[in-house]
């Protein structure tokens, strides 16, 4: 078998270097294409010259330089800059893995959803901020969507090859964050420090705080909404602290689809570098004897407002789900900065959405430039409504 | 779209008359063409008057008259007979649902296979003591065998269109029964009252005795190993006291797919009728939050001694399995009808298994007729050592 031509955007983050730790387990099989990143000039280069890459692009042009050294008598192209992160995403290959962090992943997933071919999507404001526009072009261009995250991935493998009229519901577990059984009085004082520590994943900072507010399940639905054939109302969140059991699919003669594994980002990176069939990976194995036990409760909507505040965003539609994501990684920061409560975050990002409610209806979300456009006046928006509340 | 025409064989038993209640729900999307019976005429007729069958047929002869007088008028042919259920499951159908219980569900379960159509299988038989024959017959004649139990059910929907090379191994789960947590000398003592009584699943008295002695996830491995692409190593048990999830695929990528569901045998039932689609099926929805909490352990192989017995008899091959299932058959009667402890069941199979080792390597199981003999022999055995030990 011909070996497959993959491209990592965002080969630096975390995403990015498991799946090129996946990748070099099993070489022969695998060709690398082009690799970027945004600052990592220094492990950018360690990369692309362990994995004999063709093409290797920092975002950053400041450190062109510095890569095209590293590079030299390597045979490894270097390019620099924003044309030349969509350049790399337009290369031909046969899969790439879109792991660039926020809303600069943007324009490069859609080149590569422009090939028409496999795209692991671990980008969040593809679809969060642009989810209707960026499935337009997958539709369009014949691409193949495999989402890289643990729920969505859980997802799509318990759709299979199900007929959309016979899925009842979709089903996100979540861990309820370190949180859960806090009631409102002690969530009010919760610490950055406290917040940064997850029960059950190690990730980074916004993605951890995200966890602790529930607002990466808001996200997730959000994600999903775009991602499978089902309307918001079909659309679930399960409290399952144990993160094991990733996402239910119910169906409509009472069987219900689940796709379990231990907390590691390999498996659903694996499955993007495989779909539609599978490759090994050395995850840890799943053993329920071990485990023993899984719990299941409803989310809290009172304690934990952010599932609320995406869902309706989501019944909004148009540039509401972009204020929701931009509000909320201000309020984020501002929270990590000491500036705002641990609730205020959900409640900057329910006020961003109140002050905007009537002009969303009509803000022009058909192009990336204009949402790019929501998005910097939400997160000024939210910085003014910050100021005014601290 | 044209209707489905669909032969129930066993109509009158549980899972037969699951089937026609499922089926009357959307009667325009079914035909019923031939329904049969081992010995409940009236319900039998009154069924197919009912379904409008085409054909209705009595395994029992002395029954005849009596179908045929209730059936008079009703433009539904009646049959009685052990080649009347043959020809039965032979008459063209687009799935056939091979309810009948016992070794008399052999010849028409292969008669229906010879179809090249959809199987559902429900009768454990065909697969336990005939399952290289059965399977073999599945090839040859291009049929889509179904399995119309929980756990292969939910095997078979957990493995989707999986590469085979992909699976790491298949797991049943298993309530553990009413005496999981009993230790040894209770177990001595257990009373066939107290089996009767099973904790999730309202069944046969057979089958409710088999699910205390796990006997019945034993049987289960024997077909699990036929009807999926794995080897015997590959299977495995897991205790679920609360049989929500009926079985688990794992995979060489750490993803483990299960299949969870209330218990109510509509469900494998809709998936046997729609396959490879799914039909709406009238059974509760599963509600996790409310279930709150699943448990997992590790099968008690020397309290339960019957899996290891049958996992035993499936390396061995040749006609061990069949002796297993016709000894298990015999002591399971012995036990309800007060003759052999609780222990004993298990001891009797072992018994019979030792005693025909050397023999079972040779027996001819290349013919329903010699599996059929091995079947009756391993019966006298059992009786034997039992009236032995008694």
């Amino acid at each position: 078998m011909a070996a497959q031509r993959v491209s990592v955007l965002g080969a630096t983050g975390s995403v990015g270097t498991s799946t090129l730790d996946l990748i070099q387990r099993t070489p022969d099989a695998f060709e690398i294409i082009a690799l970027t990143a945004q600052t990592s000039v220094d492990k950018l280069a360690d990369t692309a010259i362990a994995t004999r890459a063709k093409l290797a692009v920092i975002g950053d042009p400041a450190h062109y330089g510095h890569l095209k050294e590293r590079l030299a008598g390597t045979g490894i192209e270097a390019a620099a800059g924003a044309e030349a992160l969509v350049a790399a995403a337009r290369v031909p290959a046969d899969c790439v893995v879109a792991a660039m962090m926020g809303a600069a992943g943007l324009k490069p997933a859609l080149a590569a959803v422009g090939q028409g071919r496999r795209v692991g999507l671990a980008n969040k404001e593809c679809l969060v901020t642009a989810g209707a526009l960026f499935m337009a072009e997958v539709k369009r261009c014949g691409a193949e969507l495999v989402p890289v995250d643990s729920e969505h991935s859980a997802v799509l493998q318990a759709l299979g090859s199900a007929e959309p009229a016979t899925i009842e519901r979709i089903v996100l577990t979540a861990s309820g964050g370190p949180f859960r059984t806090w009631d409102a009085a002690r969530l009010a004082s919760v610490t950055p420090a406290q917040a940064l520590k997850h029960p059950n994943w190690v990730m980074g900072r916004k993605i951890t705080i995200d966890s602790a507010t529930m607002m990466n399940k808001g996200l997730e639905l959000i994600e999903a909404f775009h991602l499978f054939p089902v309307t918001a109302d079909q659309l679930g969140v399960l409290v399952h602290p144990q993160s094991i059991i990733h996402a239910l699919v119910e169906y409509c003669d009472g069987s219900v689809m689940a796709q379990l594994a231990s907390p590691d980002m390999r498996t659903p990176i694996a499955l993007a570098l495989s779909w539609p069939g599978r490759m090994q990976a050395p995850t840890a194995r799943l053993d329920l004897a071990k485990i023993a036990t899984l719990t299941f409760e409803a989310p809290d909507r009172e304690r934990f407002p952010a599932i609320a505040l995406a869902e309706a965003a989501l019944v909004s539609g148009g540039g509401a789900t972009a204020v929701l994501n931009a509000a909320n990684e201000v309020a984020v920061e501002a929270f990590l900065a000491g500036q705002i409560g641990f609730l205020d975050i959900a409640g900057t990002v329910s006020r961003c959405l109140d002050k905007l409610d009537g002009d969303l209806k009509c803000s022009d979300t058909t192009s990336v430039d204009a949402i790019l456009a929501v998005d910097s006046r939400a997160r000024r928006l939210a910085r003014d409504v910050i100021a005014m509340n601290g």
